[in-house]
Formats: structure tokens, C-alpha cells, sequence
């Protein structure tokens, strides 16, 4: 009964999420960072003003849902032509986003701790591939949301960092269980690679057959109940089923499920009426939520020079990685410099997949508690770092997102009134 | 790393509550109803399709916040003139809305099982008295929530009804406190009955003493800030922070807390607009949680035929008290018996305090479990006819409520377009 103890962490988090983000805004930085920062010093890492432990398991389940709406609305604010346009695109950034940083990740730990590539097959070869494993997974909330404040989220390079980071998502996991099979030590975990296969192919499956028919269902809702609050309503019951469809039934990610349920009503007439619908109940509590918390969940106690040395070495591979893999192939395909620049950059984030990764090999014995402290040192310099050097490289731009990029900027903007509808 | 289950159950909850509230509202029933019977239904007494286990946290923090967003817009659609011209009035109809359910239910319970009057001070005239604390107070959410749907929550029968409601919780819990200290089971839980009016009292000017201040820095921000994101979300940290306070520094419901908030900010320029982003988030997640998990909490096993006929008699007991005692006081001063009546049975309705209450008197031995059932039924019943029969009570009045309440209910009414800027 004690549930009204959550309130004075939410009033702290939100409070804290407004305040820091307008003061990145002010420092022209993306209010997200703001937020992000707020966590870290909210967060026991500095004033201990809130943790997230058991008792506090609220926050948890606001900031997933926050990403699951994040993804949602990115979901229906897509342009479905453009994404099919740049599918082939992004699954080669996508393949060579994975790869390149699995590769960097191996080589790296091989060299830090054995001075050399370990035996393969041998546990040390294969704790080196899991800290390559760890690099792999591009987390899309955070550019999403960067690029949502800048309003390119409609832009060509925006729907392929937001493609290639979604496919990336899944090739991922391809990879995740390919090791953990591989290395013999999945147990439970493991479902053997053909399984994974097939049930990323079920998946896309289960999601066009799904899709179709849902789709017909809301265009007929649609011309009943136009702009009516029942349409975000039912569409959010959607996104949620999907969201639990793809972890339940495939082993993919939720926010991957609702993405694809985001996809599947972006053509209907009022898409754009749920997804501001969406983005108010985001921006108000559960979006904010999600960002701080990223910031909660670090701790830097148990920092020895070694791993510091390590970890640091670990966020400039990681990142650097993405961005020579991302960048060089948007380049062979015809991209300018800062164009390829800001792909390669878009997709460096790395967030809860790399934590989930990261906790996975510590179930299964390849992976020490000790490199939590890299995993989560690279998912705030990749947060921190990349909406401001997205902005940067944006900034100068003539706007390239239409007028649905234009209006999501306005909303996001802080310092500027929101529009009357949001 | 399992959060992702939670949204299967919030899809089904969030789903259930829209279809069975339209069913609800196509019955020209409010569709709170349909949310609770849909709670019924997916819950464990009938289908089972969702459990408020303790995996599931997730829909109780959701449910609390939701109930908390309603007070807090309630308050800052409260008119403060008309809540201090009937605050003498709701005084009174909070105190005979009090006592005379506590003596109904204390001679219910001694005849029931004793057939007459124990011993003043036995236990178990203990018992009996605790029977009839747990129908003192009025549950103010739903009666709120309704009177919002009907757009009466303006109107002076609906300020009665929603200050009566709140002040009846305040005197709820100096109740209990005194029957806790009197019977000296309380241990921990009390803290004498002086302590508690002393808490009572430091609240109202803790209230006055934050409120002008609050108030004055809301007046600032509304003039750089005019219809900007901002005022919500920090009225919502603000809300937050006075339902943690309420309940943390004084012992009182952080329900109310919130509602004080509400209130404080009630004369800001910009109210109406924080308002309709409360609502915005309440109606698309958290309002519809709150209502179906209170069908979810229902659970009708371990009926004897023995506390089945208590039970019933129990729950009518408690509403004719309610309707007999605040209607009565309500026609002395000089409503119409129709008015009377709505305002008798606006404070039919219990909720969670009754179940706080009831679970108060287990922890010290003085309610058994099984007496749970009535508690449950109770609120269940109440929550069901309250929102009918104020309905048809106010079905053919002409419309007193204001703008205000227009807007409210024009954005509760879900069969026509919900207004531009909501």
C-alpha cells in the first residue's frame, strides 16, 4: 500500500528531466542529453536522490514503456515509400554495423588481456567474441528521439539510420544467439541459429499477414472516428500487443514490435493525430522517464585503473567502429561526406540491448561483472555524444524532412510555444 | 529484463476498458462502469485474463498514478469562490456523511454476529466499530470522474459532493487513528488522536503557506510560458510532490494531496490547458487503468452463504447511510430533493481507502480476511450504481456547470470528436 512513495521519485525525475533538459536546450544541445545527465546526478552515482532498486520497479516499467511509445510513434511517423526505398541500403549498414564493431570488440579484448587472438573455441576466444557482441547493437531510442528534435526524422538519412539501426536490432540477436550457441553455454538461453532464423523470418511474416489486416481494420475506424481519441487508443493497445508478439512469440526486441505496429498504421489518414497524441503522453511523463533512467542505472563504484583503461578503449572502439563500418558503406552508396558522417554518427548510440547482451554472458559465464562498468561508460558517451554531434553536423542544413519532420521539431522544441493541437 | 510481459497486460487492460466503455456509454451508462466491469472480467473472479500479482506491479503504479492525475485535474477545475462558499456545508455533510455510516455499520455487525451491543472496550465491540470505520469514507475518484463525464464537476451540487468527498477523508482517517488508539492495538500504525488533528491542521497551513508561493512561481511561468509544455509538466511534479507530502509528511491520502495541488494552481491563466494534458495522458493510459483494476482486485472465492448475506447487507448499509445521512443534511440546507439526492449519493461511492482501512484492521487483528469480500463487494456495487443513478438524476437537468464543465465533457463524450485541442 505503500505505492505513494513512488511519487516523490517520479516529481524528482520529472522535475529534473525538465529543468536539465532546458538547460541543454539553452547550451544548444539536445534537450535529450539534458536528461541523461539528469539521471547521472539524480542517480546514486552522484546525490542518491533516487535508485533504482526493487522498491522502485515503477520507474522501470515507465521508461520501458516510454521507449515502446518513442519507437511507437517513430513507427507511424515513418514513410513507409521511403523506408522500402532504403530497405536494401540499410541492410548493408545494418550487416557492416554489426560486423565491423563484433570484429573491433574481439580484437580488442584479445590484445588488452592475452596480448594476442586466444585459441578458438577456447573460453577466453569466446569471451572475446561476446565483448564484440556486446558492441554490436545500435540502440535507435535515443537517435530517434535526436533526430524527432531536429526534426529529420522523415529526412532520407534519417529513415536510414532509423532502418538500418531497427535491422541492425535484429541481426544482433542473430549474432547473440549464434555465439551463445556456438560457445556451448546458452543452456536455456540458447534456441540454435537455424531456430533464430526462422523465427525472424516468422516474424516479419506474422507482422505483413498481422499488418494487413489491422491496417484495413483502422482505415475502416478511421473514417468512423476521425480525429477522435479512440484511434491513439486502440492504436496504442496495438503497439503494445505487438511489442509483447515480438519478445513472447519471436525472441525480438519489444521495441522492434512496436516499430512494426508504428509502420503498419503510418498510412492511415490520422497517423499523424495518434502519433501527437502519442508524443504528448511521451513528452509529459514515460519519454522523460526513460532517459533519466538510463542515467540512474549507472554506478562507477568498483572502478579499478585497469578497467578504467579498458573501458575507455572499449567506448572509442565501439564508437569509432560503427562510425568507419556505417559511414564508409553510406559513402560507396553515393552519399556526401557529412551525409555519410551523420549515419555512421546516428548509429553509434548503444543502450539497454548492450546492457541486456552484456547481462546474458554474465548468466552464462563469459562475461565478468567488472565490464558493466565499460557496457554502461559506452551507453552514456554514445547518448551524450551523438545528438550532439548529430546537431552539429545538421546544423546548417536547409530542412530536408517535410512538413511532418517540421512539425515534430516544433513540438519538441522547448523554448518555442507548442503548437495549439499538441 | 522481463518488462516486456507487462505489455500484454496493459494492451488487454487498455483495450477492455475502451470497448466496454463504449458498450457502457451505448447503454447511456458512464463508461467508468464499463471500465470496472471490464476489470470484472479480465480479472481473476471471471476470466483471468490479467492477475494483480506481484509481477505485476506495473498496472498498481499505473492504477495509483491514474487516480492521482484525476484528483490533480479535479483540483485545477475546481473554482475556489464556489469550493470556500460550500466548504461550511461540505463540512457538515462530511461529518454526518462519516458518523452515520460508522454507526449503521457498528449495529450492523454487533446485531449481526452478537445480537446486541458488546461490552464497550471488548474486542469485540472493537470489531464492530472497525466494521463501521471502514464504510466512513467516500471513495471522491469515481463521483469525480462521473460528474466530469456528465460535465457537472463545476456545478455547485458537484463542488458539494467533490469537497465533501475530500474533507470526508480527512475525518476518515482521524476516525480510524482514534479507534486504532483507543483500542490500543495500533503499535506502530498509531500515533494518538492528537497527533493525528495536529497533522491534519499542519497540512491545511503546510497547503497555504507552499501554495502561495507555488502559485505565485506558476503566475511567472504562465506569463513567460503561455500555453507552453512546460506548465504541465511541472504542475505535474508539483502534484506529485503534494501527493508524496500529503501522505509522507501528514498521514493524509496522497489523493488529496494531489487535489490540493489542483487547487492551488486552479487560478493560474492557464489551468483549463494544464487540465486537458492531464487528461490527455489520464484517458489514454492511466484513467482506464485505474478504473479496471479496481474489477481486477475482485475476488469471490471463499464465499460462505454466511458472510455472503453480511456482505450483501453490508454494502446496503453502507450506501443508505451515506444517502440518508449527507442527503438529509443537503435538504435542510434548502436543496430541492432531487438535488438532495445527487448530492446523497455522489458520496455513495468507496474505494481504495475502504480497502486501506480494512487491511489496517487486519494487520492489528481486528477484521478477518474473510470480511475482505464485503469490503470488495462494496466497493464494486458502489462504484456500479453510483454513476448510474447520479446519471439519470441528472439527465434532464438544464446544464449548470459552465464553459468548464462543457469542455470536460465534450472531451469524456466518446461517441463525438473529441475537440481540436485535445
Amino acid at each position: 500500500m505503500e505505492t505513494y512513495l513512488i511519487f516523490k521519485d517520479l516529481a524528482i525525475v520529472i522535475f529534473a528531466a525538465e529543468v536539465f533538459g532546458l538547460l541543454a536546450r539553452k547550451l544548444k544541445a539536445p534537450q535529450v542529453v539534458g536528461q541523461i545527465i539528469a539521471g547521472l546526478l539524480i542517480g546514486p552515482s552522484v546525490l542518491g536522490l533516487v535508485n533504482l532498486n526493487d522498491n522502485n520497479s515503477a520507474i522501470a516499467y515507465l521508461a520501458e514503456i516510454g521507449v515502446m511509445l518513442i519507437m511507437f510513434s517513430a513507427g507511424l511517423e515513418t514513410n513507409l515509400k521511403d523506408l522500402l526505398n532504403t530497405g536494401l541500403l540499410s541492410l548493408i549498414i545494418a550487416c557492416v554495423g554489426v560486423f565491423v564493431p563484433l570484429i573491433g570488440g574481439f580484437l580488442l579484448f584479445s590484445f588488452f588481456y592475452y596480448g594476442g587472438i586466444p585459441a578458438a573455441g577456447s573460453k577466453e576466444f569466446f569471451e572475446a567474441v561476446f565483448m564484440g557482441t556486446i558492441m554490436t547493437a545500435t540502440s535507435v531510442g535515443i537517435s530517434v528521439q535526436v533526430l524527432k528534435e531536429l526534426g529529420k526524422l522523415k529526412s532520407k538519412v534519417g529513415q536510414i539510420i532509423l532502418s538500418s539501426a531497427i535491422i541492425d536490432d535484429v541481426i544482433g540477436i542473430v549474432v547473440l544467439t549464434f555465439v551463445m550457441s556456438l560457445s556451448g553455454e546458452g543452456g536455456g538461453e540458447s534456441k540454435g541459429i537455424g531456430r533464430v532464423c526462422l523465427d525472424v523470418v516468422l516474424f516479419f511474416v506474422f507482422t505483413i499477414v498481422l499488418g494487413i489486416i489491422i491496417y484495413n481494420v483502422f482505415k475502416l475506424l478511421n473514417k468512423k472516428y476521425s480525429h477522435h481519441r479512440r484511434l491513439p487508443i486502440l492504436g496504442l493497445a496495438f503497439g503494445m500487443i505487438m511489442a509483447y508478439c515480438a519478445e513472447a512469440l519471436f525472441g525480438i526486441a519489444d521495441i522492434t514490435g512496436a516499430y512494426a505496429a508504428g509502420i503498419i498504421l503510418c498510412n492511415i489518414k490520422d497517423s499523424d493525430y495518434v502519433a501527437e497524441k502519442m508524443d504528448i503522453n511521451s513528452y509529459m511523463i514515460f519519454g522523460p522517464i526513460f532517459f533519466v533512467s538510463i542515467g540512474l542505472k549507472t554506478q562507477f563504484d568498483g572502478m579499478t585503473s585497469d578497467i578504467l583503461i579498458f573501458s575507455l578503449l572499449f567506448v572509442v572502439v565501439a564508437l569509432a567502429t560503427k562510425v568507419i563500418g556505417c559511414g564508409t558503406i553510406a559513402k560507396l552508396a553515393k552519399f556526401n561526406f557529412r551525409d555519410s558522417l551523420k549515419i555512421g554518427v546516428g548509429m553509434m548510440t548503444r543502450g539497454e540491448v548492450a546492457l541486456i547482451v552484456a547481462s546474458k554472458g554474465l548468466a552464462i559465464g563469459l562475461v565478468d561483472q567488472k565490464y558493466f562498468a565499460a557496457v554502461i561508460l559506452l551507453i552514456i558517451c554514445s547518448s551524450i555524444a551523438t545528438p550532439i554531434i548529430l546537431k552539429l553536423l545538421f546544423k546548417g542544413d536547409k530542412d530536408d524532412s517535410g512538413s511532418g519532420g517540421e512539425k515534430t521539431e516544433q513540438i519538441a522544441e522547448n523554448s518555442a510555444p507548442a503548437p495549439a493541437q499538441s
